[in-house]
């Protein structure tokens, strides 16, 4: 299988926030911008693999900006980093002022999908190979992250987690 | 403020998976696994709080087992510890067989909220004081977790994050 | 098929109500309620049963009190009492004060469940044994409202409705 | 206020059952007929009153026949009469079969709204001047349906509900 | 095929607008409307085909006016002509003030759609015969509107489209 | 106010079409879709005037593809010209095939929207400048879409729809 280009995997969903999806102040619930979140991000995996995926694990999302109802939300997806037959999809959401049209940032969020076949078993997909500096940054930092999420999970022993020990001992 | 044990915000949201919410091979998708983990918790951390509570980040959701339209599922969310005006809540999320009725986990998650007032500033919340044993498990882990979250954001040196050090170095 | 206490259906749904829920003038829909107060339901009537279960009928249900929106509105569903391969539910639907959290009762509601093999054929259900004096009291009250709706459809005679008929003429 | 003819209210919603709407075994599910039902009776109540109404009870609702996905599903909803706030609206629920075009009956329901001012105060509404057969059985019908309920919730002794009485012991 | 009357194929559907379904100056989004007329339009198409029946394009809808949160909207469609597989059908979209009880158009509506069989291959649909004269003035409009459509999609030089020549020429 | 390129209101929206949004055939409702592009091009001409914006006419969409259940569609929509108040947003719907990732052209359609301020009334919006030969070509059949739609609608004489009727008189 040959590798592939983060970039051929990006995902873009621009959508306005609707009443019927805002808290008593009036702001976006986090639930429904998961949603969203998770629906990019499988949609990326999906044309990374060209194979069925199903979400594994969200790995972090942080809501550093509240979203006012009637915002346009955008949510750019792209794979960071491939092993075996699971993605990190990492995930950038955008809001956008009405009036002087500028976006600012309003989150982050990593995703982790599995591609399955028919029956739902796990199937290989390709490698990612990363081509800017801030894809190539994200390529590292998600093996620091798979490896946090083995230990967390009791699969891995903290003492092999190489990548993950070298950001505590340094 | 009266510190609360957590089995006064404890939350249970039984629902059934509706047609269009599973995936092409019929498993509920995980956006919409999400959001209703998002509601649940937000309830749990409303009950905690009696405040307007927002979502501030998503810590750790892992999808163990696909789960099939039709099926009831369970989300109980419960308020594990609380840092000035954030509150973690953990999830259990289980799945019930129809025909001989038993209960298996299906995964679990974990999300932080903050209290605010009516206009979206921080306010304090009372303190959780833990009383069974998987409480108190969970307690001590949300310090560990809360001092990675920083860790990850930037607003903490690893080496002053000596709980999760610990994990890495003894 | 042995008999089963009302408690092993219990069925809790505890969600928001989301402001595109209300009506004009910031209250809960009737039919909204009723749409999850029917999921609730049959939830009950499925774990008594075990089987795949249809609404048949809904025999009563009072809105004694408006639900605005942003409210936490809990459905507590449980088999009342059994018929051959019919379940009568009653819930109790409560509303939860966010500043003091103090739950009032909201409204009630009867719903009857048939439980069908996957033609869609009525198969048995175990009998009912209530426990605690509410539920007895609703499982004898279930009698009558048996009769009552058979009286209604033209399916028994008032004369031989005999618990129905000595409301009215002892 | 000026009686009014129960035909001035008649409100008719026509619409696809959604594959999203369906059970397991592919029918409409009860609590998405009860909704449509509430949004069909709620309409009638308004026209009749020309005030803001809300869901008071339902008295009762017979689902006499399953409804497949894809089906057209018509629900009728007419103010069978009248009671100072409170109107009682009858429904008819039609199924129409794609192939020969012909509607079968496949459920009635029995809904009661109350109108209200911007407050939410009870306001009194027209009188309902039955005219067709079919309204006048209706409109008798209402009285005995409006005693059993108040008798059912303890407002009204049985050996004053008259109407209602004379079912049994004649 | 036995030709039909318009009638045959009137559908009405009337809905309330919910908060969840409005733009940031509290009127109905366009796109909401138009999911309804494509529900009520496919109704009439299949009305009149008994088929299987897909949208084949939306030709013109203008909305001439807002309609506001909590409206009564009802849109009445028929089908004004047919083609071999084709139907053309015209929709009038009204709204219902509150408080006068009265009508007002809002928009209307020309949607064309395809009968099929099951493998989505076109089959021919009866013939359509006007009665009244708005119905026979639609009727014969449908026909330019065709041609147009045709013209515009390069499928009909512009010189044999007769009937709409006429308009310019004359 | 300075012109501007349709580039700037550019807009993409992608998505899954889920089971819920099917026809009976399995293939995504035409009403679905046009509310998805309903949010598309108000997307882009909001961001084209910076002002709240509200659907005047749907002139014309055509379903050239069914779009199976499952599938990844894509709206692209761009203000093609504007007149005063009004904008004309033309937008390319592709669906995206899951096993070789071949993008395919579906369908397209044109929407136009007025630009109005909070109280409804009408604003005067940006010009456009064409730049690439399809907008430019675009850019001139708006014209004559416009002059066709105030000829429809009996507020131009087709005889002074000049650009209109040089398509066939020439």
């Amino acid at each position: 299988m040959e590798p592939k280009s983060p970039k051929l995997s990006r995902t873009v969903i621009t959508d306005l926030v609707l009443p019927g999806e805002t808290n008593p102040i009036g702001n976006m619930f986090g639930g429904e911008l998961l949603a969203r979140m998770d629906r990019a991000a499988s949609i990326a995996a999906r044309r990374h693999s060209r194979r069925i995926v199903v979400t594994a694990s969200v790995n972090h999302v942080a809501f550093n900006k509240m979203i006012p109802s009637g915002s346009v939300v955008t949510v750019e997806a792209q794979v960071s980093r491939s092993f075996k037959s699971s993605m990190e999809v990492f995930m950038d959401v955008w809001i956008e002022d009405r009036e002087n049209g500028m976006k600012t940032k309003a989150n982050e969020g990593i995703y982790t999908f599995v591609a399955v076949d028919e029956m739902g078993n796990p199937v290989p997909v390709p490698a990612v190979v990363p081509e800017t500096s801030l894809e190539k940054e994200r390529f590292e930092a998600a093996l620091r992250r798979r490896q946090l999420s083995l230990v967390l999970a009791g699969k891995l022993a903290p003492a092999e987690a190489t990548e993950l020990k070298a950001l505590f001992i340094s």
